[in-house]
């Protein structure tokens, strides 16, 4: 089993963290998003969407997708359980988990491609071009605002994102406030319960991961 | 157990549909998205992003969002299997269903919310508006092409979306590529094998759902 990672990517490190959670190793292969070594034909072979993480099973099975990456090592190294203990909280770790990735990772996404000049032509991760749209880049900048006032709202009435136990929603969570940093926006002063909450997280060993 | 619902709109289909396949059962609460009724206070109580479907448990829990609705059902009735039978297929049928949902039906969402002028100051779901970005609308348009194009070319390997077996990723699709319709995009005369699948999942009686 092989991680096909980029160490300075966020979606990739959300599945390291993950594994750090588990205790679970494996062996990883770095693909340079700096010089679209994704776009070449070799890694195409491997995911034809041209992102990492992939999970390359020993059969040759390539996992794309964090969600994907994630549901199979959970599956497999079920301890500790991130994605919930049973049916309710599952799917309540999923509902919280969707929210984290579309409103705030997808919002960093939409602002970060729609204006970075490296990826003029590329604003869409996957084989199909697509032009920047500025008005978007700025709609991903407000999303991502409203994602710490509404997250920092959650964390002041549950200790974690999905509820009593930490999960992957946490780390969806902690990833995405990080890479907001990347087009600068981050928690504000007022944001007491988020600061709270990401200070723990940072205190956790798998957020070096 | 009740699930709050509205005919017409494609989220909710996409669970009445696993349901169906599930046998199973529920009273439904008709909320009418038309009159806004989503918006109102007694409904946010139930889901504060504003959206159906919701499965809300006998203790009062809501389940807001498609996946974790499906999540729900699949761990109370895992007859059939919809999500994966081991832990290969579980992470196979998530990478699939996470591509029909984010390239797909995300796709005609953003179509459909960038255009309509009922949806004008309300591009995105949710409590938070935003203003409509004609350029967001075409570039829906043409992902949903895509998306045709590529889902075709899956199906020419492979029976269902995910593999040798029916899964949530047909479902999420089907419901797409209808939604599609919407937009005005539709299977293209040469997508013999999207058809050909269409028919198939159109004469599964769940389809009626």
């Amino acid at each position: 089993m092989k991680l096909y990672d980029f160490a300075r990517a966020p979606s990739p490190r959300m599945v390291r963290i993950f594994m750090a959670e588990k205790g679970v190793e494996m062996e990883t292969v770095q693909v340079d998003l700096m010089t679209a070594e994704q776009m070449g034909a070799a890694f195409a072979e491997k995911n034809p969407w041209l992102t990492v993480p992939v999970i390359e099973l020993d059969d040759g099975t390539c996992i794309s997708e964090i969600s994907a990456c994630c549901r199979y090592l959970e599956e497999t190294h079920p301890e500790p359980p991130l994605m919930g203990r049973d049916a309710k909280e599952k799917a309540v770790v999923e509902m919280w988990n969707h929210h984290m990735f579309q409103e705030g990772f997808m919002a960093g996404a939409e602002a970060l491609r729609n204006s970075a000049p490296p990826m003029k032509g590329r604003a869409l991760a996957g084989p199909h071009n697509f032009e920047q749209i500025p008005d978007l880049a700025e709609r991903g900048k407000a999303r991502l605002g409203h994602f710490m006032t509404d997250l920092d709202a959650r964390l002041g009435e549950s200790k974690y994102v999905a509820g009593e136990n930490y999960s992957v929603a946490d780390i969806t969570a902690l990833v995405t406030v990080d890479f907001a940093g990347w087009v600068k926006v981050a928690p504000e002063d007022g944001h007491t319960n988020l600061k709270r909450w990401h200070e723990e997280m940072n205190a956790r060993p798998s957020a070096k991961a």
